[in-house]
């Protein structure tokens, strides 16, 4: 009778938590979505019920609302519910709004924090998201929204901040961020890491400037990093960047 | 002849990766500091050899130039080194100055993220950085400088900016930053979590909010957090938040 919402991480089987790797192992249920990579599923025993709520076998994703009520009928029929959640259960994931349905339904919720591909997606790609003389801080936001209409997030105030940017979910709204955000003040050589397929094997990262930004084809999924750390991975000091170089951008695969 | 830099978590065992554990071991020899926890530190095998470099019989720390040399000494001596940090190494952990070092030196470094309490802090309190409605971002910040002189960050931006805000190390700097927040324009009422040895057995977490925050004795290590989301816990509906009933703070600790 406790529904677990579960980081699975950002792709990478090897970066769950103990804890939840053995949650997998003692679930009797395990709800996920289209964020859990298929290597993290492949970790689920074949006997144990799986619900893909990312999509059904017409493509149709289920709503959250639906999700909560799923979840509370599982939570009241099953010992050991497990609730599969893309990088951190907390980080963009609407598990608050799963853990509060989950609460108000009488049911036990524990919390199993996941690796986010917020920090690890640069990281893996050797951009440190704070870094010494380079950055204090990092914000993380989503693009889902139009940045030119969302009222939520204050984009001149984002723009002065002083921290390292991370847009997660940002593919497709990559160059209105770019605009937006040089339109507030930010530099158009400020350095910028686009980090795709993040710690999965066909991890890609492209290195330009906002300026690059605005015309370069970003794939799903993608992480942006906006600021002085995505000036060139730590890792490797012969990679330079796209801007030393004259280039709109470079992009590094990692060594096989 | 590879430093893998590695990140410890923020404190409970069982939130470290996979990786994470069987690199321990795996480890020639772990260099380690004060802010990795007990329980991960059990998790070394008795004879791999360790060196803390958090403090030395005298009580004196080590400085960062002192680490990346003995990590570049180290990586050129054994074949399986690992770098073992608090939290994600790649959040204010300096891990990109030792990578950087490390490269230079031309040793092969591997970065292992791990669970940042910047998060998971929150999280296991029932505080979700991001929340429908709350919280579209978070900021993530550390208070080792005094926010009323530090040059880095935008405190003005930072109060507008609308999202949630963390801060890390902020114990001592707590009254400070809550002054300097109100004083950019924040109100006084924005809601306050105060997660103390976040994820370790003795967990406590305070809500207040900024005016509460002025006049709270906060215990090191702290997690501080500052928005629509620290109004109260997902995870406990019962728990009604301090101002709400006219108190200054209110504590919680979790169930035994």
């Amino acid at each position: 009778m406790t529904v677990h919402l579960v980081g699975a991480g950002p792709g990478d089987p090897d970066l769950l938590t103990l804890k939840a790797a053995r949650l997998l192992g003692e679930a009797d249920v395990v709800v996920h979505d289209r964020l859990v990579s298929e290597g993290v599923l492949d970790l689920i025993a074949p006997w144990v019920r799986r619900v893909d709520v990312g999509k059904d076998p017409q493509g149709r994703r289920a709503s959250q609302r639906a999700i909560n009520e799923l979840l509370v009928e599982l939570g009241h029929t099953h010992a050991v519910v497990v609730r599969l959640k893309g990088g951190d259960p907390f980080v963009f994931g609407r598990g608050g709004e799963e853990a509060e349905a989950l609460v108000a339904a009488g049911i036990d919720v524990e919390v199993v924090p996941g690796i986010s591909s917020a920090i690890a997606g640069p990281a893996v790609a050797g951009v440190p998201v704070t870094h010494r003389g380079r950055a204090s801080g990092f914000t993380v936001i989503t693009a889902h929204q139009d940045p030119h209409t969302t009222q939520e997030l204050d984009w001149d105030a984002a723009a002065r901040l002083g921290t390292t940017l991370v847009v997660l979910m940002g593919a497709r709204r990559a160059a209105a961020i770019a605009a937006r955000l040089v339109d507030a003040g930010m530099a158009a050589a400020t350095p910028v890491a686009v980090v795709t397929d993040a710690t999965r094997p066909d991890q890609v990262t492209t290195f330009t400037d906002l300026r690059g930004l605005r015309n370069l084809p970003v794939r799903s999924p993608s992480v942006l990093v906006i600021g002085a750390v995505a000036a060139g991975p730590v890792l490797d000091p012969d990679a330079h960047v796209a801007a030393r170089e004259g280039l709109a951008s470079l992009t590094l695969a990692p060594a096989p």
